[in-house]
């Protein structure tokens, strides 16, 4: 089954607003197994939208729109459905009662124009709208099915994912579909799809598609069952196989960000961590304090931009820093220097560490993207000290060094033989 | 002129993104004068990219491309296009010498795949990429002027705004558009909105066009003059009746981030500023050095989640954390002795410090949102402090409490008879 969505808006074209209802209604056809093949946007022009409808009866099954149910003269979805179809419009009586009942209640005379929200495509099936005034309406018609919901957001998403998701999966042949979600850290797209080529290229059931955004890298599982217990059975295997090639990178088959994991480790482990950072400026202590509860495991950090905040709040010695010979800022030394003190001087379980040049100028005569991340932990020994070679800009060296930290303390806290 | 744009990528169809690509590319073509009729969404594939372009043809004049340009197998857009129209694709020998140069100073091999980036269908204009591998273009063929750009937004919104929009202004009838940008910051949209209604709402030349993003306000005066200095002319007069409404608002008439004018007026200034962060875990720290420079003018900063690094790395005393009728870590004079305590052990001349609940639960029986911010400079007397209420979940008060310490850093670096 092909669907299309069609956005009906001048706001959208104005780029006043994004078209986030298309990323949602995306997702959620997809994970109920309906193909989305194209987006339209339009705005509110009945000439215009009767093209973009006629194209898309030409190639979907399915054509979801959202927006133009409200009360204004612009607001014509409706209507122009209607007239493409040869369709009358008729009142949906329960709707304009609620409309009639909110006006009551307010104190407030009710305009003629408010009565377009209650009105229906003769012969569609009524999506009622738990958060807002205009009703929605699902219709089959001339060899189409059309769902017509509203723009804002909070009304739209409740709409479709209580009345019409139903509605669409009774029409669906077949089983209902199971996603999984395996996210990855400390490793790039392209080395994750080559160590993975054979199984992504021969997939048939479950399916498996990887996609990045900047600093992670995620695969989804996908597969057709009739019950959760039997779709796990499917990807279960998969997701070992997985696991078996890549197990010092997967750290949640859910959809979560690295920062939450390691927060729930040390949650567990009823232990905290404290950063030095240089290089990332506090975007570490940032995404870590993203987490709600996080105050529990993070005990804090230095933002040490300086070689005197190094030297006094975090002792890393002069001698490291500056003079004849001296390693400098930007380097093994320092990072074990800085992970080692902040450690100490927060009285945490675990220090870790970021020293680097996020550019764009070099620094100490160090190219840009050079980094050194340290841990020190409560296990004895030295601090640990890995050195990283980062590209792109000043922003997402910051971002994907911070992420290392994360990474490379998540690998510390997690035991070898759970991965 | 009558534009579309056509999204590429079945990370779109999949809702794996928002197209918020298609928002800016319609906000700045609508800026130069240049209309919006559609978007379009397709996958990556050959056949319905084809029938995309294909239906664009018919409707518009300019056709912006985003997404396609990658080195893997699935990036087709330019292949497609030139297949379109019966064109060859050429190599773009600057844009290969550059992918060349990165591989060897990465010590990495250079596979096939990524000189595919550096492709050009024949006789169009290159548009280089400052923050990317692959070329943009932009190409006049068939009657219709297509704009070839990246999908990532990094990469694609300076390649449009430094290559592609002056090649589209220059094929533009009548006077070239002028726009200036007035940011804002310590306000919202809608009582900015509420002091400008009447300009607002009597806007003819320059029109006036207020947007907001989180924790900014932003509007936008354009107007249509045959050179800079006339442009000035017409500009100018509107900026003065804002700048003496929302003069303590105003912080900078072109596009820049707060953050960005504050780094400068400190290094102008030669001065230096450290910061005391509870409640937004290095949030300011990280905005501040995003700012290419900001090592000059950021000592450093102290992420004080626990009352013990507040009293043992800030110095801020026992008795205001805890204890019977102490204020508690979330107040007034724990702001102020943070601000204190950060400015002197790092040796500053500003200390900012901020301390609230960014939420989900309260603390000290204190309510979420509740936010205070103190500054201490160098001009003598003791810190001050502002308390804020903020909504909005844990990122956004992350985010509103941070551009709060900067608003007001601001202020107090800006002479009241220069705004």
């Amino acid at each position: 089954m092909k669907a299309e969505i069609i956005a009906v808006g001048t706001e959208l074209l104005m780029g006043q607003i994004a078209n986030t209802n298309a990323q949602y209604l995306s997702r959620e056809l997809a994970a109920i197994g309906i193909g989305v093949y194209y987006h339209t946007t339009v705005g509110d022009n009945p000439g215009r939208l009767k093209e973009a409808i006629a194209i898309a009866r030409e190639r979907a099954d399915v054509i979801v729109f959202t927006g133009g149910l409200g009360p204004t003269q612009d607001d014509l979805t409706k209507d122009v459905i209607a007239d493409v179809l040869g369709l009358r419009l008729v009142t949906h009586q329960p709707s304009l009662d609620k409309i009639e009942e909110l006006f009551r209640s307010r104190g407030v005379a009710m305009v003629e124009s408010n009565a377009r929200q209650a009105a229906l495509i003769e012969g569609g099936t009524p999506l009622p709208n738990d958060t807002g005034l205009a009703v929605g309406e699902l219709l089959e018609a001339g060899g189409c099915c059309f769902v017509i919901l509203p723009g804002p957001p909070k009304e739209m998403k409740p709409m479709f994912d209580r009345y019409a998701k139903p509605l669409l999966l009774a029409k669906l042949p077949g089983e209902p579909l199971h996603s999984r979600m395996l996210k990855f850290a400390g490793i790039g797209e392209s080395s994750l799809e080559h160590r993975l080529i054979d199984l992504i290229s021969a997939q048939r059931d479950p399916t498996i598609a990887p996609y990045a955004s900047e600093g992670e890298v995620t695969i989804r599982l996908t597969t057709r069952a009739a019950t959760p217990e039997l779709a796990a059975s499917k990807l279960d295997p998969v997701e070992a196989e997985i696991r078996s090639r890549l197990g010092e990178h997967l750290y949640a088959n859910r959809e979560a960000a690295i920062e939450e994991i390691v927060a729930e480790l040390l949650k567990t482990r009823g232990e905290t961590v404290a950063a030095a950072e240089s290089c990332t400026g506090g975007l570490f202590a940032s995404l870590l304090t993203d987490v709600p509860g996080s105050s529990a495991v993070f005990a804090g950090g230095v933002v040490c931009y300086t070689n005197a905040v190094k030297r006094e709040m975090l002792g890393v010695p002069g001698r490291l820093l500056e003079g004849d010979g001296a390693p400098g800022a930007v380097s093994r030394e320092t990072a074990a220097s800085l992970a080692a003190g902040v450690r100490e001087r927060l009285g945490s379980d675990w220090g870790v560490s970021v020293t680097g040049v996020a550019g764009p100028a070099e620094v100490e005569g160090k190219p840009v993207g050079l980094v050194y991340v340290g841990i020190a932990g409560p296990d004895g020994g030295g601090p640990e000290v890995w050195e990283l070679k980062l590209s792109g800009n000043r922003e997402t060296i910051k971002l994907r060094a911070a992420k290392s930290m994360l990474y490379r303390l998540w690998r510390r806290l997690t035991p070898s033989d759970a991965r």
